[in-house]
């Protein structure tokens, strides 16, 4: 197996992007990662691109053919993974497969999706798609439900409380605040997370993330031309995915997600570091919960102890580890098929020091986490710098 | 790159599949693959799953988490891949890279769909979602007056009659009706097709592939080890995918699909063979005139004869080259996610001699095509006996 740079990034800003569809959004993001990466789409000899509902959401199936159309590529293969909102990363781990085993070597991986054409009614049905339709989401679980299940049994387990997970919530719009790329570029306080509408108790509004239109792309190469291309290439160390239950109701614990800790114990094996060598991670925030339990998940915290850290600082910027310096799901936004890819974007310019007002200190080990539903998908990905 | 076979395959009935819903299908499926390649659940490392549309179709996206944790397969990471009609292919095609590369030994394949819940009409809308949503489908130009473009322009071109196109469809009804998996297992007549109700001026009803429900799956190991599994292992010589415009306006050629041409010129090149070597193809039949394009890309005959040879009798089963044997998608039915998986299932079948009333003779090379859409992705494999 080859080594796996990634030798571009590139995203359109995150929001309510009314004035572009979801095929412009896309080609926006690759446009500016191919630019980044220093290369012409000739050289790209394949793609994947992640989305999860673009066939409920904007009606249009088929988006690794109309990506390859749009950005000129044909007939260069681009293929759509879909794994709920894990699938940018799963995006990004076909990529690195496809570069890894030699079978390609510039391969542009994209996510995206565009979801504020419907209305939020709509969209919380489409994406209640990604837990399980016959179990959960006919009988009315939607995943603010699901996650509030979630928060409800650590509070209970591990006395975690609502003013711990709002602390979550302020941090990343914080971060978000200093990312021009975000959604919400304003802080919050804990306050105001606090006395915001409850939508499923214990998680108010301002735990959930939004609704996001939005796309990021990477190019990726073998790490030992990637320097031909760019000056600073971003070694992927590992890139592990795992599968659990579809439905929470299966599982026997409903604090951890299991998938994420295999998959992360994994890639931290392959790569041959420890939870303590992370300096930045970008998780899987949907909820603020999810931050607390994917930060125990991937061992920066023992279980029960990630609500504490958060609102003792520990999560922060200049804390023991930089969760979400992007502003995470919550104040970046959640198009949930960008995510993943967002996040791999986010870690290479924390690496390469480009990261402006938002930039960790001596960044030498960088993790994402990318979590499909409820936690039936798990990919973690590790990074350093290739250069 | 290892060598890839196929050690087991296995499908549902194709049909309207009233008591099954998509997850029993999928796993009818794949427990049949594992029983036929004799190896057992833990052995499996990877699995990939093609659907187009469940998300529209049945409410549930997420497939590859469903079907790890409803096979029982946890933590095994499965990931669902799409490209429209060519999904089941592409499935095919990541798992073929899966093992080929060293990253996985065994790889289970799916294909699956769901279509009968809905209405005719609204499978339709969501079938148009393999089109191009904006500029194609939001007009009202659906798939059978995409390919009724494609079909006239065809007859203008080449004089290909109706009675031609007729012919297509009672050749894979003949063949269908000794396929005991086939949604329609009865034998047709010219008459009866040209006098079927006309859906998009060529193609009558008969013309076209039927609405279906079904699942298939195919289980991957490398060629070295296959024979320790199952005694009849199927070698994949070639696996090649291309795209090309979503759009059929923006084609050149109407009467040609550019991206199977390109896709089996490359297979044909990466085998060492040449289209006189196939002696059965199951081709992608979504309407009779895509099986006569599909024969003249494909190299068995020449620009414009694909009609006049299919109504000589050149493309049945004693013919010059054996043409869905299966009954194709016209008898078979289309399940759409599953159709590239069952021509991958059907090949295997025929070249281990086990296809029963409707085996072909001498079966030395075998080819499958799958198209997604109008032709903007096209996906082409080649076979042969690896034992």
């Amino acid at each position: 197996m080859r080594k796996v740079a990634i030798i571009g990034v590139g995203m359109t800003k995150f929001g309510e992007n009314w004035e572009q569809g979801f095929r412009e959004m896309v080609t926006e993001a690759g446009v500016k990662a191919i630019q980044d990466a220093n290369i012409k789409g000739d050289e790209i000899s394949a793609g994947y691109v992640g989305t999860m509902a673009s066939g409920s959401l904007v009606g249009q199936e088929h988006a690794g053919a109309l990506i390859a159309d749009y950005m000129g590529l044909n007939p260069v293969p681009i293929t759509r993974v879909e794994g709920a909102c894990a699938s940018g990363s799963l995006a990004l781990r076909q990529g690195v497969m496809a570069v890894a085993s030699g079978l390609h070597d510039v391969v542009v991986v994209g996510g995206v999706e565009k979801m504020t054409d419907l209305d939020t009614a709509a969209v919380s049905q489409i994406l209640g798609g990604a837990g399980d339709q016959e179990w959960e989401l006919f009988m009315g679980a939607t995943f603010p439900g699901l996650y509030a299940f979630m928060a409800r049994r650590h509070m209970y387990e591990y006395g975690t409380t609502e003013e711990m997970l709002a602390s979550v919530a302020v941090k990343n719009h914080e971060n978000g605040a200093h990312n021009p790329y975000a959604q919400f570029q304003r802080p919050i306080t804990i306050e105001q997370v606090l006395n915001s509408k409850m939508v499923a108790d214990p998680l108010h509004i301002l735990d959930c993330s939004p609704i996001t239109d939005g796309a990021a792309a990477v190019v990726l190469a073998p790490l030992d031309e990637a320097t031909n291309f760019n000056k600073k290439p971003i070694e992927i160390l590992a890139s592990e995915q795992a599968s659990g239950t579809l439905a929470l109701h299966d599982r026997s614990n409903l604090t951890s997600i299991k998938a994420a800790k295999t998959a992360s114990q994994r890639a931290y094996q392959k790569a041959g570091i420890t939870p303590k060598d992370i300096d930045v991670a970008e998780v899987h925030d949907c909820f603020t919960i999810a931050e607390v339990i994917a930060t125990e998940d991937l061992g920066f915290f023992k279980p029960g102890e990630g609500g504490k850290a958060a609102l003792e600082g520990k999560t922060k910027i200049d804390g023991e580890v930089a969760v979400n310096t992007s502003g995470g799901l919550k104040s970046t936004g959640h198009p949930v098929g960008a995510t993943g890819v967002k996040q791999a974007a986010e870690v290479t310019w924390q690496l390469r020091g480009e990261a402006g007002e938002r930039q960790a200190k001596d960044v030498e080990y960088a993790l994402t986490h990318n979590v499909g539903g409820s936690g039936a998908t798990a990919v973690v990905h590790l990074y350093k710098r290739g250069y």
